[in-house]
């Protein structure tokens, strides 16, 4: 009467700080701080139909081979990690056939000086998911969230159209400001790829697309900022952004008797729009199990 | 070089409460918490690559929108009021070709005896999420969150594989806690479904299901759950559920001369586990948008 | 040039589960879910003028008392357990001179007829703060947060001063809502109070009085809630609350050729109103140490 | 029976984002992101015993007199905006003999080259409270929140009592991490203060000292860090400072093999060590209502 369909399990959120002692430009530490996920896929069945868990690794066996692979294999990318982890789990686990693997990569800033010492710094949150299937091979995404980007002028929007419950008046020039979350496809899993030198280029491609595109809507941004993504590295062939439009609403200061020339903002919280697009490259390898 | 790909805009968390005065069994008021987001897809490479917006509907008349139809169509249930609201998207705009509204719906618990007075109850949100496609049709998911259950005995893990970096031992008898995400798909998106029947039928299933399961694993349990809703609400024929396994280790009392028959448990926050798992009903038409 | 000022440390948000194996009424398992935090002050200096820890009692023993006191002292009310785990530290710890326990208690639903599961209900959170001084004695605060209260009709306000920079109108019938976050202080540490029975009461007069006060302002309502929970636990002599205006503000649908009688409301985030007001029983004990 | 003791009210988190048009460095934009709360007290019985407003201005005011006045007193640090607005209800209010005014500021960064386009930082947040009350005159508090920091090396904790529930070993090195609160009193409300030099400095000399201190116990960091606020910031008299000990526990991965010479850790969420504690300069004026 009903069946098992599709189904993963694994460890979220498996907290691992990792120290470079000396490791860092300068001599000083350097700080990987990182939340891990893992998820399988596989010949799972037994234990969801009959609690059979031959085939069942435990999230709790996942969790320390986070710990011990960062014990092994040092200070690398999120990038390379990930892929060193999934494959672990495809290459010894008979029953699994696929690893996904997803790493949020939180930024510290090094206090100068100290050798030892760091500030988190909060600006943005670096992303990475891979995974590895036995069969159809591996798949690499990147990216960033938590990155709030604001412009004070060169933002309009007009010319839509209007129904009989548009009030929305023209605006040729609100503030913008959105909190960016784009992940990129990478072309291959190919290991010899400078996962560092890509993200940081993509980040900056992001921050100067949104902050130089002179935007009719923030559909024309989104597809500006993935675009100038696509440009910057040529390694990546698609991008998905989903921007929120975090609405800063000119505040009606005329009953007091004040003009505000685009000086004073309601930020607010919600609703808010949410403009969600992809970017790809004309020849882009096909996507596969990559956003899965 | 580059092109664009699928993409969607909308309003996201218009807070909407509708009052339906006198509308409650026994004369007093009712009230429908609502946040609702709105999501339309079509014709719009021009915004994305011109900044022309002659198709882009505002994310604030979507929002107007919303509240104007609160009104038209009083005290209805979540997924109604989606397929409306949904509807008028695609068939009032020639350039959107599709809708996507989201609904949470926050229960209140009435005062007794007032009326007017009402007691908000965080035991749990219900979600809906409807899609109508002028081409491919309307889709119907509903579904629950925030639901935390416990269960103090009655859950074992054990006969799982071991490999160099597994420390778990087995366990006959701990504690199985989790906060249920289950979202069902409706066979179809008939307006003569009892939606508030169909809502309250398959929370009812799920937590017997959790309750009576004497569990190998939480698979096994996810699996009995799904199977539960199905066989009780026929409107469904897929359930799919992520189930964290929030952790409660029982502490280890004997470093100061104490037992700990399960009485003593440590909740922990990071990591969890976590089982994602769908169950289908052998004849299931195709899901088609109904998840996009 | 510099000194110490006054000083605490301890160990913040303890989760601990227990559960009463056949203790609930009718033979099933009770369940008591805390988070709790205490803090120690005495003589200190030391450890921050020099690093000399030899009277730093570890938060991590503090940690450790908490599970093994939860074991020792079985199925009690949060306000005795915080009195006996209080007193140990003042008891045995001749440097410590003061201690204060904060449990925050979340409440479990019984599935009925199980005897072994539990949905969690969020419908509010029991508080509880106790204060131990070696020289000063012990106080008692309990409490309840969480708690969502809504009034469809029955507020008014109006009558209110205007200056240059109002804009409000009166309103003769506005929804009402607020969190409602309540404080109150027991007259005495009495080991024999029944607490459950005053948290139970008090609550029930928390909503009683939001309920059928006929509000000409949310101070008004304040009021009337904590003279009410005066009045109905006599073992209290004080009452402290916090009361946001959870702003629900009529949709203007005018615009929209559609009139809107109370029925469509915005649920605004922020800003909010915050009314924070004590009411006090005329013959009240001094509150010494009770709400540091 | 009852009376009504110590109350306030006011308008919380009004999100306030004033552009100073061309007055960056440069010649750039300057974005000033407030959340500005205020609360007012005074003769207020009659509201709370019988609904009388007369005396209530309302909360709605008070955030048009947050967007009125970041009109008109245009880029000015948020300690002085502060005193401004408070000295606004005290001046113009009969009835309301005492104004609490608190800002949080959240910092952004110029994309360098654009004039118009900022990055929020979420390194930390900038905090005031001001109070002005008619009789007993005003103060002025600074702060700073949210602003994490690290040591991988040179923190001890040992030396400690042990009782019966001792299990915490030694630490001769160990990480120390924590999320720093910190608030300093100002010796008065002079207007001709260097508010944004007061924080800047007080900023770098928590910074420095939490870095450069060998710390035996957060508490001794903890006074170091107020001592140096003191050192670099005349104009301060009183620092106050909790700081949650963010624990980073060394994984033990002898079960695997593998050594760890303090290279991976496991971030924990709860519980956490919170450490309180004030340092206050040898002739530091009465704090009166500085903290309340």
């Amino acid at each position: 009467m009903v069946r098992l369909g599709a189904n993963r399990y694994g460890k979220a959120e498996v907290r691992v700080v990792h120290v470079g002692h000396g490791q860092a430009a300068g001599g000083g530490d350097a700080v990987w701080d990182w939340n891990v996920s893992t998820s399988l896929s596989g010949d799972l069945d037994a234990t969801h139909l009959t609690g059979d868990n031959a085939h069942v690794l435990p999230t709790d066996t996942q969790k320390n081979t986070v710990y011990a692979l960062a014990r092994k294999l040092g200070g690398i990318e999120p990038e390379a990690f990930a892929l060193e982890l999934a494959a672990r789990y495809t290459g010894t686990q008979p029953a699994i056939t696929r690893a996904r693997v997803a790493i949020e990569e939180f930024a510290w800033t090094p206090v100068s000086g100290t050798g030892r010492s760091f500030a988190r710094s909060g600006e943005y949150t670096r992303l990475v998911t891979v995974h590895d299937d036995r069969d159809l091979g591996r798949t690499v995404v990147g990216g960033i969230g938590d990155l709030t980007l604001l412009n004070t002028t060169g933002s309009q929007f007009w010319g839509f159209p209007r129904d009989e419950y548009t009030t929305l008046e023209d605006a040729y020039d609100r503030m913008l400001a959105t909190v960016v979350s784009a992940r990129w496809r990478f072309r291959s899993a190919d290991a010899d790829t400078d996962w560092a030198e890509a993200f940081s280029t993509a980040r900056s491609a992001l921050i100067d697309a949104f902050a130089t595109t002179d935007s009719y809507s923030l559909q024309q941004t989104l597809y500006a900022m993935g675009a100038a993504v696509l440009a910057a590295v040529p390694e990546l062939c698609e991008v998905r952004l989903a921007l929120p439009n975090k609405h800063h609403f000119i505040v009606d200061l005329s009953p007091f008797g004040l003009d505000n020339p685009n000086e004073v903002y309601y930020a607010a919280d919600r609703p808010y729009g949410l403009i969600e697009g992809t970017v790809l490259a004309d020849e882009s390898p096909d996507a596969g199990i990559a956003w899965s």
